[in-house]
């Protein structure tokens, strides 16, 4: 019972994680999403395309690690990924908050979370690497699909997402040049990417 | 490339299950959530509480359940659990807007997924059982979060929530056990719950 108690709290103030806003629009480019939107929006990304993960990677760790990667924004907010200004301060914040968040759990569950948080953080096993190219490629696509409007609002430049995405191709090379073709050059050729 | 189009087209559109309202409150009661905000919510939740299922479950198959679960309601809309006149058509709706939006995708994965909803529905399987405990859980611990407001403003009598909630108890005993004397007797008590 005290196990459950514990359990139904952190599912509770985990509910938070609706009011974290992104800089990246929904489809209907007319509001923002929210990190519970994206994280369920990679879930099933990383389920429909892990065939294309360049390595053999666990799906059920890649899916939980996607659903749970942003729950330290519910304290450490969401950090801008162009913001540079606010990324010096991010790994503290974040850090913090997962003392908090996940320590709300039991302790195998909480170490098994807070396990794969960090798993994702450090971006070394498949399954990390992986789910950052899912965590890259799907605001990409959102952005394509209006009209470039975040990456305009910002100012976005081409090297700012070449760096961003350094690594995605050691996720996946077949997903990395499908964005490039796809996603990032046709938005450089008509300028909502800056050159 | 074009199974690649046809993934990358479905993981497009569904982005708008982010614009389907449920009448369940986040818990911070200012607004209701939606589909993609409560199927990430839910997937969550069966990761943590797999162990109280009364069967053992395959738990990447009971999250990809949950995580499509309500795609449907993209073109059928949300259907509230205690409107009997719009339940009459629900399954009309949800198996035309199945074939439209799982026919999206290449055959074998349409296959796979439009296979896993109509498990979801069915509710026969372990992982059915248990999805569908997660779907009842997850709003009703909402509505406690939120001192019952979806209760309240719906005026929703005890009957209804213990018909709905019939096969709970198949899906976890003791996820029930917890449900009804934490969530669902309180709730009697202090007249939020009709009797």
């Amino acid at each position: 019972m005290e196990e459950l108690e514990q359990l139904f709290a952190f599912c509770r103030e985990i509910d938070k994680e609706k009011l974290i806003t992104r800089q990246t629009y929904i489809s209907n480019a007319k509001r923002k999403e929210n990190d519970a939107e994206h994280a369920w929006h990679v879930a099933i990304m990383a389920i429909l395309l892990s065939d294309y993960a360049n390595e053999k990677i666990d799906v059920l760790k890649t899916v939980t690690m996607l659903l749970i990667h942003d729950i330290v924004e519910i304290d450490a907010g969401d950090t801008y990924a162009y913001d540079e200004e606010a990324k010096k301060t991010q790994k503290q914040r974040e850090t913090a908050a997962a003392d908090r968040i996940f320590g709300m759990l039991p302790k195998k569950k909480a170490d098994d979370l807070r396990g794969l948080w960090e798993e994702f953080e450090q971006r070394q096993t498949p399954e990390a690497k992986f789910a950052r190219v899912m965590d890259n490629l799907q605001p990409m696509m959102l952005n394509v699909a209006t009209n470039g409007k975040a990456w305009e609002e910002h100012e976005v430049h081409l090297q700012q997402i070449l760096d961003r995405n350094k690594a995605t191709k050691d996720g996946s090379q077949i997903l990395w040049d499908y964005a490039m073709e796809k996603f990032i050059a046709p938005n450089v050729k008509n300028g909502k990417i800056k050159k």
